[in-house]
């Protein structure tokens, strides 16, 4: 989960009583002495911080009308962790001894929480599936190495040991890249990278820095910006997602415009393959025959372990700012960040919500604080008088950075397009809030799960000339979808992450579940949207890469030649199917 | 050969009675009905078109000082086409019928001179053994398609016949990527998409424009330019490759810095491989997992025939300037490119030259015309007065476009940095004659081995923090080459193509041939540069491709492994190797 809903006003607090309940004896085991702490086992973030909707007064009416879900309902406990079914490890006692003998037996964990932790990401089927009891198949066994000489000697005991292996980088997958198949019957070892979390190396000359493949961003940014550099790299779900997950699912951060896509950040790697660790080099552009290095993006676990990477870092810059506008459609929205993605200004982001994930950012304010006074009658009166149709306004982003004059360039040319395209300047405070709350979003979707709402994202991309009728065409179907599963659904979208020939669409949908099969109920509509992107000329994802969950898409988009490529390559590199089996190409 | 040496003032001209004979009437065949036009079978460029000294007066001096060779000496005929040993066409029958049945007999050619056009590149090693006679192995038959199906059809053929297929796009390799192995038993066939040479559509909205992979690039800019576009992908061999051939070899033009390489440009392809096609969309970025698009950019013609590609096109820019500049050393330049690749300022080409580049370009001026102005003895007084030590200027230059606020803001951030380095500006006409020269460049080199000097280019790419060092060790290692051969040999080098984390440095080193055995000579030079590249951290090439001759330190550059990953791959696709067999990974 890459990118977020909306300008929301997110205040995550506590919220005790209200989720799975943890047996405090089990959690600490899954934070053990191995120091790796990881998110909630059920859901998405830290334990004791979550959504609240008390402080946000519009809240409640606005997704009552919506989506006929009352957020006042009490959210009950869903699950106590020993009420889980958790299978038990298979991992035969040879193949234990053998990775302990790797990484020493601190670092081999077998514990149901361990396990369970490592079973899923946080998709939303992940997450039902959890509060489901639904656990077919866990990793036998959790294995954390120290540095890449542990990682060669964990892959040579799971090869030798015919079993099968799962990078798990920061858990936070929302395709289903991590769980094991459910009728996998070789041992499973779920590879946790997070004692990998250096820095080990700036060259501030080249602004390049090589980096452990399993440190989450928070702490990559902290040892960065300690020698005064960033990588830029601010994906939805930064703060519990690592570097060597992103690049093994090709994860895009919301200031691409400037810092690009990880597979531009990326420079070379290092990644563990059987038998043998590929090396590139960290030139910054060769002729060398297919691309290695693009090759080994994108691979999710499936051509190795990315162990460490060299990425590109900045100076962190004299000015920063994002600044908010307003337009009167999302034509007029989009049709201005392909002007500005031409024109000669130089942006870190340019984003622009529809006309109902706008309104939903409205609904989420709190009293007289940021959005609200800018959405204050006096502003709207100002818009009517234009002749605006206040229902279609238009909430946008656009970021800045560099020296004071080049950004004060920049600024003067967007805001003449924003003009151009009937638009107007609100100025830094929406920005100022979207960036200080932008990695809080996540924490919604298990606050509404808890309230009996279904709620998801799916991106896309596509040409500038294709993206219009792509987001009218996702709708339609999304509202077939919600006909056929019989509910009142919700579907909004924001422009994000401009290239010169296209922008990402990313779609947030909700709806009341109706059933006790709610992952039928979102299969159809989730299967509608994504299937809706490829007929439009999309692409099965912007950066939420493909997994099990979008792996159905796969042929549609890349080509059924282009999918056999792929399942070449991983049947070439691991012939035996022992490197986290069944994602990409099933 | 995808950049130029130097600013130089090469005019071609009529060189008749200098260069090998060609019999007209078989020339004529091979320029047949089919209409597709093509190089001197024997060296760069057009017929009738060459270098000549005779107007820059202080070239021959130059040269006689520093490589020991007189280009007063009268370059003659070296060899008659008649002369040349072509071996017989070895295509049976039944393969050349079906040929004929898929793009009729017109387009299926097995004339002497077809064939030998098609056997080499313009590599120093094909022109040294063309003009040696030496032709163990020719293409059996060239075949033109005129549209995809006709390239399905060759294809299966090719594969039903146990033959095999090396797409030919313009003929410019410089790495020994296009003749077949000289032990090839099976029957080769040639393909030349020379007729595949439209512009299909143009996306003005998303700025891209689907091409079909035969367009050679004046083809390609004239019918852009009607629509008000550019692709603004300009290599040396700008004139005589083609679009397929640029993506088939990772390429770069002079104007990379913002257009990008063509593995940045080329968004989309369709490419025919054995018993099914690969079809990417143009989307702007993608997580479909690893880059199938990325494994196809390079391929070298080994993972099939790409007839067709999305590529970026932008309109042309409101204004457009090329700016020159001195250094009093390589170091100071370096440094600035740097620092202006780092700052605010969009620029199109960064480009410096080192004091013997330099040098060679004040010897190729004309009397009374740019540089020479720029030469004369006032500025010269002036930079000895600053201190400089003239033996160590060095020129530079850098593209500037957009609007005109825009331009004359980044010539300013420019300035400032160039003075910061201890440059000075030097102003318009040094960098409008490199623009309208740069592509003479290539012409030079058949000229100097006329008159029995080996020239040739080794280009790289590595971080900022290692060029001047390798540049150094690359200086070395030529010079011990120079002396294991026994010459005096001559090196020099620019840096262009910046990047974030590094730049392109490109050599260009002659020599006196002393021997009848100049691929020997010859070898001992390239081969240290080369070597020295990738021991000081470089790769192999920045963007003249592996083919044959730079495979030997492909295991060095990308790590064994990834070699091997590059094996496995083309092996999925062609199992039997029938697509371009040696290329890449030998």
């Amino acid at each position: 989960m890459d990118d977020d809903v909306a300008a929301t006003q997110h205040t995550p607090l506590d919220a005790p009583g209200r989720s799975p309940r943890t047996d405090q004896a089990v959690q600490d085991d899954a934070e053990g002495d191995h120091g790796v702490a990881h998110m909630k086992w059920w859901g998405w973030g830290r334990e004791g911080v979550g959504f609240d909707h008390r402080d946000k007064p519009r809240l409640r009416p606005f997704v009552l009308e919506q989506v006929d879900v009352d957020l006042d309902t009490p959210g009950g406990a869903v699950l106590d962790f020993a009420d889980l079914p958790v299978p038990a490890s298979r991992a035969p006692r040879e193949l234990l001894d053998a990775l302990a003998s790797v990484v020493g037996a601190r670092y081999v964990l077998t514990s149901a929480m361990e396990r369970v932790v490592h079973t899923y990401g946080k998709s939303l089927t992940d997450l039902l599936r959890l509060r489901a009891g639904d656990l077919p198949r866990t990793p036998d066994v959790v294995v954390y190495p120290g540095d890449e000489d542990d990682v060669r000697g964990v892959l040579d005991a799971v090869v030798a040991a015919g079993a099968v292996l799962v990078p798990f980088g920061g858990g936070s997958s929302i395709s289903g890249s991590l769980h094991p198949p459910a009728q996998e019957e070789r041992p499973v070892v779920s590879l946790d990278l997070g004692r990998m979390n250096r820095v080990l190396e700036i060259d501030e000359e080249s602004r390049l820095a090589r980096v452990q493949g399993g440190v989450l961003g928070p702490d990559l940014e902290e040892q960065l910006g300690a020698r005064g550099f960033t990588m830029g790299h601010t994906p939805d779900s930064f703060t519990h997602s690592t570097l060597g997950g992103w690049i093994a699912t090709r994860s895009s951060g919301a200031q691409s415009d400037k810092y690009g896509d990880i597979s531009d950040l990326t420079r070379a790697l290092r990644v563990v393959q059987p038998g043998r660790t590929v090396v590139t080099r960290p030139v910054p552009s060769q002729a060398t025959g297919p691309s290695v290095r693009e090759m080994l993006i994108g691979s999710e676990g499936r051509l190795g372990v990315i162990t460490e990477a060299w990425v590109q870092v900045h100076r962190l810059p004299e000015k920063r700012e994002i600044l908010g506008y307003f337009f009167p459609t999302f034509d007029a929205g989009v049709a201005a960040m392909r002007d500005i993605a031409e024109s000669d200004a130089a942006t870190t982001l340019t984003r622009v919500s529809d006309a109902r994930e706008t309104a939903f950012s409205f609904a989420t304010r709190k009293k007289s604080r940021g959005v609200s006074k800018l959405v204050s009658k006096g502003l709207m009166a100002v818009l009517r008088r234009k002749g605006w149709d206040l229902e279609e306004v238009c909430l946008s982003f656009v970021g800045f950075e560099g020296g004071p004059a080049s950004v004060k360039a920049d600024q003067a040319v967007v805001k003449d397009l924003v003009k151009r395209h009937g638009g107007v300047v609100v100025g830094k405070g929406p920005g100022q809030l979207y960036d200080q709350k932008k990695f809080d979003t996540p924490y919604i979707r298990d606050f509404l799960l808890d309230r009996g709402a279904l709620a998801d994202v799916s991106d896309t991309a596509a040409r500038w000339s294709q993206l219009l009728p792509l987001y009218r065409h996702v709708r339609e179907e999304a509202d077939r979808a919600f006909a056929r599963v019989g509910v009142k659904g919700w579907i909004m979208c924001h422009l994000s992450h401009s290239y010169h020939g296209g922008a990402c669409l990313y779609f947030t949908f909700a709806f009341r579940q109706t059933s006790d099969t709610p992952l039928v109920e979102y299969g159809v509509v989730k299967s509608a949207v994504q299937q809706a992107f490829v007929d439009a000329g999309g692409t099965l994802s912007h950066h939420h890469a493909v997994g099990v969950e979008h792996a159905p898409w796969l042929a549609q988009d890349i080509s059924p030649a282009g999918r056999e490529m792929l399942g070449e390559v991983f049947a070439a590199v691991d012939p035996d199917g022992q490197l986290n089996p069944g994602s990409v190409v099933g």
